[in-house]
């Protein structure tokens, strides 16, 4: 069985679920290559070495270009802030690696599209970390409107809001930083709505028109909190949207939606049936069917279970519940498969990835310009 | 005791709900005049008889000038189609009397303008049917905003979202024409979420750019199933507002939103917490603060009872539950008691009635438009 | 027409609601005779002129005798407290009046046999205000069940838990008081849920154990705060029962369970569905079929709407909610049409009334004995 | 590092999840002692072999004597079904294994009981697969009780519902055979909800009551299924329950509740407060607490995060939610972590699981018996 070694690099709470759905991925599913949990960069040697005991990584360096050029690494997993995603996948693919990189793909579209190309031309396999997509309750989602089951969609509501910066006295952080994450909320976390609504619809985004707020305009500078920086990209954001055909949507994002912890939410209308979602109930589905006796109509609440994609590999039994590291457990083994079959593409790769950044950029400069934009306006 | 005494001009549905309100009210509330059922016009002189002895009406008539003509009538209380509001209001405005008009006021905002003027040039009392606001628990969330409990507001989204016409053989009726019904969902339902957004923020719409569609184009002709007339109106709608204090918002309606069958709602975001509800589920509010114990921070479920606006004069229990109609109930008590006194103002009145057109046609010719528009350029 | 005069007879909040019904049933329910609100008795003459003016009665007491002796009165409808029950409706039945009383119908069986069997003797016609079992959502849950929709019924799970003594300083009143209420939670609010499982299942119960237990054991006296009286009846009880066909039940009440307002709920299984209801959301009903998809299976929740029992005389549209008073309208709708016409049963009857006494009987002695029951052993 | 060297007996599903959590939680939890997956028996050697590569053991064998002779063997992980587990332990524990067995611990109160003495006599440690009582969520609940935050204890219900036999065609198994299976439903499923409720209360069931029926009498034979065999055991089962401190609780349970597809349930009445929780939401607890501003009252809907016992090493989000198998995460870091230190105790050990069984017991004659039984009427 031939053999795929991964080289992490990461830091944070990301690169911790990266290495749970890791550890758990070879029992969970029938892998189609043997997962060799190799090498794993962090800030400093000392870190990367504890960190690789931890997540049971073979190797360790304080130093990414270390893995990115060790010739015995085949994927190269980045889990590192926006900032950096550009150049180490850039090096990796100029390397020949595959590469598994963590959203938004990076900070402009403009960066998102020379990864893309970078990576096609080189004939590496890329893969970006839509997680949610992965979600056996969304997969089903997913099946029920291609099988046509809810008509021809008409109309698309979908929402990410949290509140993890609700707090105005929550310190600045690289989240508020242009340079080092780009956009604020539409890329932390409109990014996934955006991306969820093409895989939901098979339909891409083609033109916008959003609006957008940096509600709390300074945060306390976290090296000292007396003082208070500016916040230099939106708290909120919300847009209207045509998918390319003519379906109409709505975008909303928020970091400051107070109450909303996984605020990743849809509600999808069909001619003949609607379907209602909300990541804080991830193991739910609401369905309504037009054309049952209308004295007996009502949305129903589909708990997920072995008959739906993938859940049974964690779980025989209905309602049992998965987590949101078995997510990511099943993006790990689409990887890991996809990497090991050529015939196989990822899904959704860099290609998706740029997509998404064009769509986030083209929400963005309606905002300023205060007009429709059409996606392909951006490069 | 002073006596007010109503014409009812009207059919159908609302009509009926309007005759349960005038016939509760009485028990329900303590009024400040007399109310007197006396004058009732359908559109045949038999239907009005009927009408008038299942609704304890004193007279009837199959002629509405009758009514706007009787010197013994105080208010004039429209539940026609749309199209006849105007002709009806102004002329009883002209006759000096108080206005109770169903929403929307008008086909267009230029008409409830002159509807606006002619009422308070001659000094009567006008009241438009936003029937939702009277509804305890909106009362509440109003209240709840109000006393700044959660904060500033900085975000609202708002639906109303039914599926009466989803079927796509469903007979075109007058909601889909134009010179009957004026604008579609936008008119005939965004109406209510549009006027209730102001009222719960204090706050007025000042600007917006929106999307519509007539998803279904056809429907079939209701005296010759074979064949199908176009509809000549928006299905659907969505929005994006600002409102006066610069508070983002969105606006959602449709009426082929299948399973949605009372879906108004909304989901209010402040600084310090949140709100969220459905009239569908009408005795209940969802209330988000920031401020407790964060390991015990959650949505708390209210049910309106005896300590919330206007409830217990139903029940003196909570939880218990108010209807529909209840609403218009209360909705009727502002009328009677209002009128009753010449320092109080009704509300919401025919310049709100007025106002909410003005947005309504703002989206609707931002949609045209393909631009945001200052609801200022309607006149 | 026939007219049926309505003597009231009665005291505080479901006074109230009577009152309103009365005002509204005439509006939204087509009458089989002419209802004339005649002659109300309240515990004072001055208050009785109060009452009567609000709730539109022609006439007014301070003694109840005036109402049951009147010659012009066809019905009683007694709100008094319970232990008044027994006293009144013997008089009337002695007088030939058809009699409408609160629930419990009695502080004892024995009581309620005297009760039923006087009005049976006599041929008048009876009702017990058992009014939830007249929404529109439980009328549905009925429908379900009789139709053979989710099979046979194989377990039965109801509640009526309020909150409303679960303060331990909220004065003594006359609910804790043996000869004054009788039983505490279990006749109080049981009765609702014990009539409601026989009226679901079409089946009687006739074994039963139960549990329980007097939590808060002294309350202030309402006359003096600092002495504390001792609660004599029961703040919580529990029973298994079994109906007549061999289903087993369990009922459970309470009138201290924090947080429960109008804990009124039931869970029904079948051997082909289930359904599940809260009277907290009295317009949804909750229902489970087995034999679909099992891949799209899931609870669904239908919103009552016009196609379900007696909703469509409130309101035309789905979802629209009705409200308590509308159950009671429903009722007194009911009272009404039957008894003006001769071959109408009036249901729920005294009959119905002593049936449930004597299983609630049945219940404290189970408790009591620490035995199972048969409901047959209590007269 | 000591090391913990695991031998695993077990077939079928329970068996795959004690794998999966074997894989993550190494990455998940910091151990304190170093965790070896060695052995692995299954019915025959291929099974073994082919489990033992999947699940990431080191050697396989078709004889569980095997493992439980294996001198480098630490712990006994006894996966296979009810009527095994007796043997196995007692061998386990004579050769000084530490065993960690599934539940219910054993067919009888009985056999429960020579397995807890011998582990005791042996000085092993032992521990039972409650794993629902390691949710987050669930810890949450007990924490919020043992603070006092909900005041005293009043009233317990809890259900263990499911519906994996609803189906009278679904062929038999040995869950319906008494020497395989023991108790049916009470067995299987209220074995979690008795433990849970003890161990959320911090009482012990000290007196039971209950019912319980066969509901489908005969079910398919597998092997040829135009017969039917008898089903020996109970389908559904209720229970009245006092526990040591006088609370009262209701237990119900049944293996034919359709539509529940994980209906674990609680709901826990305090004199201060009340929590309600389903399995079926396992991320979100609601909270009563009725001593805050009466207006403002309501259930709480908490979504478990990382200021709750041991969500955040799953993850730093709050309302991210975790899956089933993390419950068996933290189960099995209790077992490395307790079995590693001397001083620590495991729970709910061996004690734990022959008390449950007692309890079940208990049930089972009260139902025959038709009488209250002191659960030490059990040995």
């Amino acid at each position: 069985m031939k053999q795929i070694r991964i080289g992490l690099i990461g830091t944070g709470y990301i690169e911790r679920c990266h290495a749970i759905a890791y550890s758990q991925v070879v029992t969970v599913f029938p892998l189609k290559a043997e997962l060799v949990l190799d090498y794993l960069a962090e800030i400093t040697p000392e870190l990367a070495e504890q960190k690789a005991r931890e997540f049971g990584f073979k190797r360790a360096t304080g130093n990414w270009r270390d893995i990115v050029n060790d010739p015995n690494i085949d994927v190269i997993d980045i889990c590192t802030p926006n900032f950096l995603h550009k150049e180490i996948a850039l090096a990796a693919i100029a390397n020949g690696k595959h590469v598994y990189s963590e959203k938004p793909l990076a900070l402009t579209a403009a960066d998102a599209k020379l990864m893309y190309q970078a990576a096609k031309k080189a004939g590496v396999k890329t893969l970006v970390g839509f997680n949610y997509i992965k979600n056996p309750t969304t997969q089903l989602a997913r099946e029920i409107i291609t099988k046509g089951e809810i008509g021809e969609v008409t109309h698309f509501y979908g929402t990410h809001n949290e509140d993890y910066l609700a707090n105005e006295n929550t310190p600045l952080d690289w989240h508020c930083i242009k340079e080092k994450a780009g956009l604020g909320a539409l890329g932390d976390l409109a990014a996934h709505i955006v991306q969820m609504s093409q895989y939901l619809l098979g339909q891409e985004i083609i033109s916008v028109i959003g609006d957008m707020q940096t509600v709390i305009q300074t945060r306390p500078n976290p090296n000292n909190l007396q003082e208070r920086l500016a916040v230099e990209n939106e708290d909120q954001a919300t847009a209207l949207v045509r998918f390319g055909n003519g379906c109409m949507g709505t975008i909303e994002t928020s970091r400051i939606a107070c109450g909303r912890k996984m605020g990743l939410s849809y509600v999808i209308t069909g001619t003949k049936g609607s379907i209602i979602y909300t990541q804080e109930r991830m193991a739910e589905l609401k369905l309504y069917l037009h054309d049952e006796n209308p004295a007996r109509q009502g949305f129903k609440t589909i708990l997920t279970g072995p008959l739906h994609p993938d859940y049974k590999n964690f779980c025989v039994s209905a309602g049992h519940g998965i987590g949101f590291n078995d997510q990511k457990t099943v993006e790990i083994r689409d990887l890991i498969n996809g990497i090991s079959e050529n015939s196989t593409a990822l899904y959704p790769d860099f290609e998706e990835g740029y997509k998404v950044s064009r769509i986030l950029d083209a929400i963005a400069l309606s905002c300023k310009q205060k007009r429709w934009v059409n996606v392909e306006e951006i490069e």
